[in-house]
């Protein structure tokens, strides 16, 4: 990759345009398949209580289900719902065939397990990518549905044109739900990957120095602004994955949104770069509802 | 970890004694399984066709069943055995409550999908730690019958005090078996991981270069001494995992095993090394066998 100076100007990759074109290219699909015949791929939510964050999260899947032409269904229960309760709906939802997949939105209170949710949820319909099941074909790189954001952040290298083959990743930290799954797309033997993969979090000693070596940064540790220019090196592709709310009292919602990245310092000497927002994070939907419309059409497991 | 010249002695890691160790400690919980009215732990292992190594190895696995107390069955096929026949077989040692755990060789025959069939195994019963469901459930960090070698090679740095948290290592070659596993367990969030983790692989750019700066190298590509002193920074602690077979006449049985890792010249410079024979290759039935040990147990998944 070719070194720049500090005047050299960034291809800002636009996460928001694309997951519209994504969303378009599946408003195409599912009109096509409609046409012949078939019924709409239908996605189901499930959302327990009220957190904030998870409402908004949940009516903007649901919003864009009907923006693509997709069926929903949401779900919703109160705090109070028993583990056995919530496990029987999972039940009920695996065995509806007018259900091609369906979400369990987290965080869930405390009194239910996580873990047993996601793992009594079919494989076939798990359009998070979090099972078991999932996570482990991925690692093998057999067919898998495939975790919503790690998936995006691939998505965008490769509508952006950016050769991954033998570059250098380092991937800021290790959460399930995007460093670790990230760093091992990056890293499998695929068109898509083929990256030098290097993990690092919070015990990483001279993160700084490791990060300077990198041909493609993602930052996903959840730290406002960690990631600054000292750190990046010139002409670096750089993927930032955090959204953190930090109070922000001009604006009417009370909050900014924050990446894990001081886009201002790092821009500059990056030679592609995602904002925050309209980077990563709507590519996260996107790629779920992609999810739904593959679990649909059995081309992960045939149905 | 300190810098060492030259001349400064290296630790040998002796896998061969380790296992022993091992296996004497699961030979002393079956004997109290036993004693207390319980039936031994009880391993199957299935052999498609006559491959030399494929025999060598299962003859091994069911010696040191044997000798640790475990009953074992093995159960002969000949290369022209279907798909649905060994899928028959599959299920029936998942339904049979006598089996704790069971592995079916590799490799298969061409006309037998290994995927189809190690996803046939219940997770419960898969001691080889290769369905899915367990390499997803490693991943998260959640309770798992482990890959067996790369579960070996954990248990040798930590049973030879080898510090993992914070240090970066360098795994190189990203099998389905023993790399991108390891590089995932050296870097979760345990005692035993913690490692910044770099994931090298034939498209990697300047390995020597990375390799250097790792203080611990896993080499695990199966080209014989592949890793050469100039790749090896000194005090680093190298891990051995190739095992290839080349011809030497001065041997009786034609072949001499030959490691990843040139050990006379990269041993003077690390801190500790694993030889070939006797560093990772024994641990792996050593770990075979604390899978079959944690599966009777229900440690894993409770019955």
């Amino acid at each position: 990759m070719a070194t720049a100076d500090a005047t050299t100007s960034y291809r800002l990759i636009d996460g928001k345009q694309t997951a519209e074109d994504i969303k378009a290219e599946i408003a195409a699909e599912v009109a096509q398949l409609t046409a012949a015949g078939q019924r709409p791929p239908h996605l189901a939510a499930i959302l327990v209580g009220h957190d904030g964050g998870s409402e908004t999260y949940v009516r903007n899947k649901v919003l864009a289900c009907e923006r693509v032409g997709f069926g929903s269904t949401l779900l919703r229960y109160e705090d109070d719902i028993s583990e056995a309760e919530l496990l029987a709906q999972v039940e009920e939802l695996n065995n509806d065939p007018g259900i091609d997949g369906f979400i369990v939105q987290l965080p869930l209170p405390p009194h239910i397990s996580p873990e047993k949710v996601i793992e009594a949820i079919r494989p076939e319909k798990d359009v998070d990518g979090f099972h078991p099941m999932n996570i482990g074909r991925m690692v093998a790189g057999l067919p898998a549905l495939l975790p919503a954001t790690p998936a995006g952040i691939v998505e965008l290298l490769q509508r952006y044109g950016i050769k991954t083959s033998g570059q250098h990743a380092v991937v800021i930290g290790r959460s399930n739900i995007v460093g670790t799954p990230v760093s091992i797309l990056l890293a499998r033997n695929l068109e898509s990957g083929n990256c030098t993969v290097t993990l690092c979090h919070s015990r990483t000693k001279d993160l700084p120095a490791i990060c300077r070596t990198a041909d493609i940064v993602v930052a996903a540790i959840g730290r406002p602004e960690f990631v600054t220019a000292d750190m990046v090196r010139p002409g670096a592709v750089v993927i930032d994955v955090g959204t953190t709310r930090v109070a922000d009292a001009s604006k009417k919602s009370g909050f900014t949104l924050k990446g894990d990245v001081n886009f201002a310092e790092v821009a500059p000497l990056a030679s592609a770069i995602t904002p925050v927002p309209g980077g990563v994070g709507p590519m996260t939907i996107a790629m779920l509802l992609l999810n739904t419309l593959r679990a649909a059409k059995g081309e992960v497991y045939p149905k």
